[in-house]
């Protein structure tokens, strides 16, 4: 049997039980270790779990996945994802291989980020469609994601953005030298996402665009959701760029046409000198 | 503390360690029992949590939440909720009121129908609006759900369906007579909502509207999602209305343009009699 195991938001007891046993039951344990990181490391989990855990990096999952299934169809292996095994980053790859296989699959579901974002207090029915906003590098500046959001706000539902994580990735240099050396780990902040975004604004602006988001759109910035020092921070899209939500991971949501409750929510989670924006909310956002 | 602890989608032992810890700390612990079920009830909770549970239903949550809240200053008191805390069903109210009565509160996140949906191997980036079916009445038959549906598929995104649950409802005659006498719960079925929806469509079509969805979409039936006896069904909308996915609850998913990897994923998760159908997805859904 292969068991999908989402590992929740926070840290080692955010796994359910019935995923926990199913870890302690397994012959072998991989710790998928690129698409989300929780607030603990490796060697946490391992001793929380009481099982050692093979780090499975986007390599070992996309061109070693034989090794990941070898013999799950008379052993069983567990395969761990931060979230839920089917959240943001689906391993539909994975479970296409072992279904090919013969080999039976299990999934223990989770919480990610994909409906714990409704704590930040807006409601997951007003949400559109879940975007992804990538580093941009000198030559790869995508902007799909901003007509999205524009698309979702002119629908009244706000917009859940992702940001990127970049692990254990080479340089171009070293890719090209066929050097295995990685770079450190990078995570998208909220400012940086504010950045790429206001950027863009300001570009479209230049060209005499017309502007679904503004650098005064009131946006929400998550950070550690789950975890006993997750913040949220409830600004405008320009004052999110100056912020430190402090370690990874962040999202950012991007509101739309706000309900009561929601507001009165926002209101709660936002810390004090964020209060202010939400005059703002009540007196155009909201009725607009 | 107020905790609101999310139970995930199957059984007793689908909640988190961490909420099962905070479930055995708390002086008081409250089951919300009327947005949704889970495959066991009451009783097996207490016994698997060694606490005894406290039902709390509509009246108790919307009329009663200050005795939910007595004494959660200097106490632990404990909020369980089926899925998360804030997935389909959000308890905002409680929360605030807890805040304004000067109670910290603290989410332990869980995995709800939004996320675990996931599983049936259609992407969560490509799902759009999420709605609710209601049961309809005599003189009550809301169809704005529909334009929803067709609104998301319009933009290629799937739709995601809550079905109606009715706990602890009265009858208007016993409500008339002030009677506290309660009907049979009552759990729309994927049946159910498929033959509300093709409702609509007949009448769209008589009218002359056109029809964004038909009896052909292809659509997802699920029942008793992270269950061990969970059913997953693909089939086209009419073929739905005649199956019997058995127990609750039942969600239904619409689906929109179709990515390749999510075919082959329907493709696994369909039953080997609804296969035929996703010829169909191939040669014309997935391509329009």
């Amino acid at each position: 049997m292969l068991y999908l195991i989402g590992l929740g938001l926070g840290d080692a007891a955010d796994i359910t039980v019935k995923g926990l046993e199913a870890v302690r039951s397994c012959s072998r344990v991989y710790l998928e270790a690129y698409t989300s990181v929780l607030t603990v490391g490796k060697e946490a989990l391992e001793q929380y779990y009481g099982k050692q855990l093979i780090l499975a990096d986007r390599d070992l999952v996309e061109q070693g996945a034989d090794e990941i299934l070898k013999d799950a169809d008379v052993a069983d292996v567990a395969f761990l994802v931060v979230g839920d095994p089917f959240g943001a980053t689906t391993h539909s790859d994975l479970v296409l291989r072992a279904v090919n296989a013969g080999i039976p699959y299990k999934v223990i579901h989770n919480a990610s980020i994909m409906n714990a974002v409704g704590c930040c207090g807006l409601q997951l029915y007003n949400f559109g469609e879940t975007v992804s906003l990538v580093f941009w590098t000198e030559t790869w500046r995508p902007e799909s994601f901003y007509d999205k959001i524009c698309k979702n706000r002119r629908a009244g539902l706000h917009t859940l953005c992702l940001l990127d994580i970049k692990v254990k990735e080479q340089s171009i240099e070293n890719m090209m030298r066929g050097k295995k050396i990685y770079e450190p780990p990078r995570f998208m902040t909220v400012s940086q996402a504010a950045d790429q975004l206001i950027q863009i604004i300001q570009r479209k602006r230049e060209e005499g665009e017309e502007l679904g988001v503004t650098e005064d759109t009131v946006c929400v910035g998550v950070a550690r959701l789950g975890a006993d020092d997750q913040t949220i921070r409830v600004a405008t899209l320009r004052q999110l760029l100056s912020y430190d939500l402090g370690a990874p991971l962040h999202s950012l949501v991007v509101t739309a046409q706000l309900h009561p409750l929601e507001v009165d929510m926002l209101r709660v989670n936002a810390e004090p000198n964020a209060l202010e924006h939400l005059h703002m909310i009540d007196s155009s956002t909201y009725t607009s």
